[in-house]
């Protein structure tokens, strides 16, 4: 067997400095909702995805054939753009084959920040098994980015950290060594039962109650609806294959 | 009734910029060891501490009478002071009417960093309910700034900040609302019944066992062994009358 690696936890992007080790794998976590869109994109046939930080990078794209604009800022789509990050909007033919280029408030940033020196990968509950086994495979440790809110600590993609910490300490090939990390792992304890209900509390549903958001958060909480694993190659996703 | 006032958790002194409004009281606490040290001077009789960032800082004090200095790093006593951090030091009749200046790796650091823009006090265990009852009368919100480890989240701050928050609500002058507060209650209600126990597993612990400390956590451990309440009045931290 070999030597078992170390699964972190960097709570929001603003602490990656801390983190950061030229090394480890980053799995670009925002739960509600970017990287569960993401997933969801690949899953329903679109074939790569451009990360952009701001609105502007995005509308670059604007105009060019089989490029799929989509912007998010505060939870809402931009106005002047077609699709924003509900995870819903992506189950649809009309992305096959397609380029998305995106921006959101807080996931495209996450993915900027790991991306100058790591290898990110996008993760969410929908894709939670097969990244704990393609990860089980890459013999690096990992570090798991919650892309937060606005720079601070955020409970969904807290508990999908803990809930992935638990999954690969499961495999027998990780461990967990810090505060940040079990903290997760405990919180998903309190939480997993019922997810839902648990984030009724947080600050990320109250801020999007008047959105009307119920159906994107349950789709989001999901486990294991694709296999697919979304993979930062240059400045694109693509899959793994 | 007065309007009741949100109490918001800061997990390290990284995400200060967030949370700093120019108008909440920060509450800073270094449970292990920094802030209950301070409590402990106090209480026996200290004069007025001078919390500085630098070990040459803190050399700049040396030969003045009634000063006593101390300097801790990673965990330990620096080499030529004759105080570190461990409260269990300031548990003498030395103290008393001296001014102790103080550097100290996280919890000086807090302070420093809280201190342009905000009111300042000091917090840990050992002075929760006389804090807690304080707090209450100030007709104003709260922010607890964990001092953290070299910028990053650690469980010990959190648990007390979590604990604060439990007993601010219950005063019900206060709520909490936000993410940070809401985990931090949750981890402290995890872990009361035995924090000693709880924090075995934090990394704090595990850098610190090498240096016999079990007897400094746990006093750092005790609640309400002091009712001081220090207070930062221009670069100094007083006692609140």
């Amino acid at each position: 067997m070999s030597e078992r690696r170390e699964v972190k936890v960097c709570l929001t992007p603003d602490l990656f400095s801390i983190y950061s080790d030229r090394k480890s794998i980053v799995v670009v976590v925002d739960v509600l909702r970017a990287t569960s869109a993401m997933c969801t994109a690949f899953h329903h046939g679109i074939n790569k995805i451009i990360p952009v930080s701001t609105v502007e990078d995005a509308l670059d794209y604007k105009g060019l054939d089989s490029h799929i604009l989509a912007a998010e800022r505060n939870g809402k789509m931009v106005n002047g753009f077609d699709f924003g990050n509900s995870p819903l909007q992506y189950q649809n033919t009309e992305v096959k084959g397609k380029t998305l280029v995106v921006t959101t408030t807080n996931g495209t940033k996450a993915i900027n920040i790991a991306k100058e020196d790591h290898q990110v990968v996008v993760g969410s509950f929908l894709n939670i098994d097969a990244l704990t086994e393609w990860l089980k495979n890459q013999e690096k440790n990992v570090i798991i980015l919650c892309a937060g809110w606005k720079g601070d600590f955020c409970f969904e993609d807290t508990l999908f950290a803990g809930a992935l910490s638990d999954k690969l300490v499961d495999t027998k090939q990780f461990y967990v060594d810090s505060d940040s990390a079990n903290g997760a792992r405990m919180m998903y304890r309190n939480a997993k039962e019922d997810m839902f209900t648990f984030l009724t509390i947080s600050q990320h549903r109250k801020r999007l109650a008047h959105l009307d958001i119920v159906e994107d958060v349950q789709f989001c909480l999901q486990e294991n609806t694709t296999a697919v694993i979304p993979f930062l190659k240059g400045d694109e996703l693509v899959l793994v294959k």
